[in-house]
């Protein structure tokens, strides 16, 4: 493409602003030409932040959840029930869930849910090392914790039948459809999410 | 506020992000999670990006259009006519002037408009230099290419009387009114202002 404007460094900043989600050259035109406005300062506290937050943000080694620590402070921390683990699909679902404050058990983080469609198998996300989880902790309760889409329900079949072959006493239970068919977790409203989760059932299908 | 993430570094990169134009907490996050997905290299890139923009970009002393070297590409070179000036609000207009093939002549970038209503003076945007260059270099035509606004309207009268005093043989025009009242220049189809520049008259009022 011919370079649009007279700034090889303009150029690279939209470039670069444009690979964020949803924003398009235009856009990304628009955050440059805002940000040579601010003080120098303050620009590259910007940029500064975004290099920071990649290179100091690890994922938890346990629950897989964004952390600056190996252990995250869900994980590690005494006052959590270290019983039950809350299966979800993305880091954004943890931070939803936190916000009811209806959950004090762990999490784990799955990174995405299986979906034939857009290739993504069950060894592409965090199952095996849920089982893992299971099988070496005393783990009483794992809860689904997904939205109500068909790739939630095809992972959280899978895992619960991987689970319950596996482990026939242990509890398995999936947060109420108050989740509107069709949606993702992460635009669910905090009072849906809290009723669903505390109403959460015995899985079946 | 309360801390709302378990991360200072996802913090203060929600908190970097928002300050983007049309950006709120929401929409930063988004974009602070998206660029987790993504490789380290290319977060740093993006981050690294917008911190070279800020501090290398610099502005043209002769028209106040950005600029990597002191004096721009358009004021530098000698392909352009430089008896013309083309009087615009912002370095964006002149992107989309430069988009229409319509105009070889130098600019002029005032840097905002007279505004009363936001304390905006004639001393805080650049009039002054533009009367220094139309004294110092031989310019036969001004060209008043700002939007049809109240603000727009306002500035092209402060400057029209004040060169037309000074200067009665200097050629003042303003691009044809095709643009649509109350619009802001950034927003208008290359095809009306290519057609308002052609059909610039002399300023009147």
């Amino acid at each position: 493409m011919e370079q649009e404007f007279n700034s090889t460094l303009l150029e690279n900043a939209v470039s670069a602003l444009s690979r964020l989600p949803g924003v398009g050259r235009k856009t990304a035109l628009r955050y440059a030409l805002h940000l040579l406005r601010r003080e120098p300062s303050e620009a590259a506290g910007i940029g500064q932040a975004i290099i920071d937050l990649r290179q100091g943000i690890r994922y938890c080694r346990m629950c897989h959840n964004i952390s600056e620590t190996e252990l995250c402070p869900i994980c590690s921390s005494e006052k959590r029930n270290r019983s039950v683990i809350c299966v979800v699909e993305n880091v954004k679902d943890v931070m939803m869930i936190e916000k009811t404050r209806q959950f004090n058990g762990l999490y784990h983080v799955l990174g995405g849910l299986i979906s034939p469609v857009d290739g993504i198998a069950p060894s592409d996300i965090e199952i095996e090392s849920l089982r893992e989880r299971v099988a070496s902790d005393n783990i009483e309760e794992v809860i689904l914790a997904t939205g109500a889409t068909v790739e939630a329900d095809t992972t959280n079949f899978y895992i619960f039948r991987m689970l319950n072959r596996l482990y026939p006493t242990l509890k398995i239970t999936q947060i109420a459809r108050g989740v509107s068919v069709g949606n993702e977790l992460e635009y669910t409203d905090e009072a849906t999410l809290a009723r669903s989760l505390s109403a959460r059932t015995p899985f079946e299908f």
